[in-house]
C-alpha cells in the first residue's frame, strides 16, 4: 500500500521551519507496514494545495496532509479540499457545541474566529482533536483515503495516534502488528549488520530495520500476523537472538532515551550521580537534566575545561595532569572520583578527550575520549576512539558515558 | 522566479532522516530573492525520480535536486536524469584525472567504485565538488535550469555556495543583492513587529523577514539594486533605524551565534568566564563549548542541581537558600559570585529557575528564571518569565544569560 504525505505552509516551503511532521508520519506508517512513496510540500496558495491533493488522490492509496487548518489561516486547506473533492463547507452544530463545552471547561470563552472550525467539508468524516480546535478531516473510498490534519505537531500527533493509525490498521485488516525497538550505542551500523545479518527475517510481514542516529543505532522489529500471540512469539524469538549476539550494546528495549533509562535505574536503586566533564562541556549534565524530575537523582556537575579547575575543584593531582596529560585514563579516573567526593554522590561519571576540530596530536588525536566511572567500591575507565565532527564526537561520547554508568549500576 | 526542490533517498522518505537539505536550500534561494514554490521527496526508484524531475522541469524556472549521486548508490539519480533529458552517460577523462589527483594528494588510492563518478550525463555542465567525489550536474535553457547535487549536507552546501548561488545570481542579472542579518534575543516576534512594523519596506526588491527560532528571532534584510552602493545604502539605513528602536535586543549583525559573539568579546578583552547553572543543567556550558577553541576563555562550570552542591561547592550561604529559596535573585547572585571565586575567572554567570513541566508553585511558576552575572566590580541579577516547554524555557534562558554576559563585557 503506497502512501503520500503533503505538508502545507509557507514556513515549511521557505525553510524557516524543519518539516518534522513528515518524518513523524512516515515513521508511524512504516510501523504498521505502510511505505511512503511521495512526499510533497506546498505553500499557502489554494491552487497549489488543490493540485497536490488531486495528484496524491490519483496515485496513492493513503494520503495524509498537514497544515493550513488553523482558524487564523483563512481555512486555506479546507478551501483546497472543497475544490479538489467538489464539496461545499457545511456548518456542524454539534461540533460548535463540543468546542464551546471544551472551552467552558477550561473557563475560557470560544474565540469568534474559532467558530470557523464548525464549518467542515460536506461528506467528510471528522476526527476528534483532543488538544486543539481543528478536527482532522477524512475522505474514504474503497481503494483509497485522504486525511487532513492540523500542522501543530502535538495536535497532529494526537490525532494520528488516536484516530488515524487505528483506522488504517482496521482498513488493512491484517490482524495484529507487533513492534519492538532495541536501542544500541557504542556499535556502528555496519558492525551491527555484520553481527546479526543472518538473523534478518526475509518475509514481507516480518521486518528488521536499522535506524542510525547521532547517539546510536536503533533496531526496529515489526511483525504482522493474523493472531496476536503469533506476532509476539516471532518478535520475542528474534529479539532474544539479537540480544544473544549484541546484548552488550543494547541499553533498552522500548522507547526510553538513555537518560531516562539511567534515571529509572538510579531511582529504583535510590542512588545519586554527578558528572565531571571536560570535552563534552556540560552535555552529559544537560542530557541527564532533559528528564523532568531528574533533581531526585542528579546532584550536579563540574565542567572542568581548564587544568586549574580540574586541580582546584576536582582535586586531580598535578602529577597526573603533568605526567599523563589531561586526556588520559588516570585523569578520567581522578575526575570521576573527585566529583563523587566533592558532592557526596553514589556515582561519579567523567569524560576527558579531544572533541576537535582543533587540538589533536599524533598521540592524542581528535576523537580520543576517556570515560571514568567511580563508585564506593572503586573507579574504572574506558578509552574510546570516535570519528566525525565536533558535535558527533561530543554526542556519541556523552551517550557512551551514560551507557557505562548504566552498566555500572546494574553491575555488568 | 519559481523554484522547486527535490530530495531523493529512502532515508528521507521513510522519516529516518530529517530533510535539512531542503530547508538549507530554500533559505539560500530566498536570500537572493528566489521563492520556493514546490518541494518534493521521492525514494530510490528510478521511475519516481524521473517523474519528479520532469514535473519540476515543466513547472519551475529553477529546480535543485539532492541525493542519489554517491558512488555506492548505483548512480540512481544519474540514471533518472538521463531518462528525463534523453541523454546518455559519457566518460570524462579529465574528471577521472582530477579525482585521482585529489586522492593522491591525500595519500589515498581512488576506490574502484569512485571511478563511476567520471561517467556523467551528456551535455551537462559539471559543478566542482571541493569536498567529495560526486560533482554537481547542471542543465540549462533560456528560461529554466536543473541542478543535481550530492545529498551529503557538507558537499551539497559547498557546491551551493561556490557554484549554484553565483550562477543563479548571474542568471538573474538584477545587479547587486545586499543581505544583512540582525540577531535578537529576549523579545518576541510580535513585540518586534509592533516596534518596527512601520519601518518595513514595501517594495518587492527590498524585504524584511522575521525568522523566529528557539533561541531568539532573527531579522533578515535583503535589498536588490542595479548598483552595489545603492543596495548597501538602503540596507544600512534600514538597519540603523531598526537598531535605533530595538538595539538593546540585537546581539549581533551577521551570522555568528551568541556563543561565538561572547567568545570573540572575551578573546578580544583577554578575559575568562565560568558558569554556575541550576535549571539549565549545563546547557550554557555546552553552548559556550560548542565553539572550537573556547578553552582559551571558558574555564568551567558547576551544575548545581541540589541545594547541597549550591552550598558546598559554590558557597551559597544557607541563610539565602532557606530565606529566599533556591530560585531567587539572592541565590542567583551568590552562585555567580561563588563560581567566579571558585575558579578565579573574570566573569561568573549563573542561572536558577523552574524549567518545568513539574516543580512550579503559584509564587514561583514554571518559566521563572533568575540570571546572575558577577565581575570584580560587583554582581547583578535579572528576573525573567518564560512560556513554553521545558526545552524552550531552557534554551531561551540560556541564550538570555549569554546576552546578559555580552552586555556586561561591553559595559552596557
Amino acid at each position: 500500500m503506497n502512501a503520500e504525505i503533503i505538508t502545507i505552509g509557507e514556513e515549511i516551503i521557505s525553510g524557516h521551519t524543519l518539516d518534522t511532521n513528515s518524518a513523524y508520519i512516515a515513521n508511524k506508517l512504516s510501523e504498521i507496514g505502510i511505505a511512503v512513496r511521495y512526499r510533497v510540500s506546498v505553500g499557502d496558495r489554494v491552487e497549489d494545495i488543490e493540485e497536490a491533493i488531486l495528484t496524491a488522490w490519483n496515485r496513492s492509496a493513503v494520503t495524509i496532509a498537514t497544515g493550513g487548518l488553523g482558524p487564523t489561516t483563512d481555512d486555506i486547506t479546507k478551501k483546497a479540499i472543497c475544490n479538489a473533492f467538489e464539496r461545499k463547507l457545511i456548518f456542524h452544530d454539534d461540533l460548535l457545541k463540543l468546542l464551546e463545552d471544551r472551552f467552558r471547561s477550561l473557563h475560557r470563552k470560544l474565540p469568534a474566529v474559532a467558530q470557523n472550525q464548525a464549518l467542515q467539508p460536506q461528506g467528510a468524516d471528522l476526527l476528534d482533536n483532543p488538544i486543539g480546535s481543528a478536527p482532522g478531516i477524512l475522505f474514504q473510498e474503497d481503494e483509497r483515503c485522504f486525511v487532513a490534519l492540523p500542522g501543530v505537531p502535538s495536535e497532529m500527533e494526537a490525532i494520528i495516534s488516536q484516530s488515524v493509525l487505528p483506522y488504517l490498521r482496521k482498513r488493512q485488516g491484517r490482524g495484529h502488528i507487533e513492534i519492538r525497538r532495541l536501542r544500541t550505542t557504542g556499535i556502528t551500523e555496519s558492525e551491527l549488520s555484520e553481527a546479526i545479518a543472518d538473523l534478518e527475517p526475509t518475509q514481507d510481514h516480518f521486518r528488521l530495520a536499522y535506524l542510525p542516529g547521532y547517539q546510536g543505532v536503533d533496531l526496529r522489529l515489526v511483525c504482522q500476523a493474523s493472531e496476536e500471540a503469533e506476532a509476539i512469539a516471532k518478535v520475542d524469538k528474534l529479539a532474544e537472538a539479537i540480544v544473544g549476539r549484541v546484548g552488550a550494546f543494547i541499553y533498552t528495549i522500548g522507547d526510553q532515551s538513555i537518560s531516562e533509562v539511567v534515571g529509572s535505574l538510579l531511582t529504583a536503586a535510590g542512588k545519586t550521580v554527578a558528572t565531571a566533564e571536560s570535552c563534552t562541556g556540560g552535555l552529559v549534565a544537560k542530557m541527564l537534566t532533559d528528564v523532568s524530575g531528574s533533581s531526585s537523582y542528579f546532584l550536579g556537575s563540574v565542567v572542568a575545561y581548564s587544568n586549574d579547575v580540574k586541580h582546584d575543584v576536582l582535586k586531580v593531582p598535578t602529577e597526573l595532569l603533568q605526567g599523563y596529560g589531561a586526556v588520559s585514563a588516570q585523569v578520567a579516573e581522578a575526575m570521576a572520583t573527585g566529583i563523587r567526593i566533592l558532592v557526596s554522590s553514589d556515582y561519579g561519571l567523567s569524560l576527558t578527550g579531544v572533541a576537535g576540530p582543533t587540538g589533536g596530536t599524533p598521540e592524542k588525536p581528535v576523537g580520543l575520549v576517556y570515560i571514568g566511572c567511580a563508585q564506593a567500591s572503586g573507579v574504572v575507565s574506558k578509552k574510546i576512539n570516535l570519528f566525525g565532527t565536533r558535535q558527533r564526537v561530543r554526542e556519541r561520547s556523552a551517550t557512551m558515558a551514560l551507557d557505562i554508568l548504566r552498566k555500572t549500576i546494574i553491575g555488568r
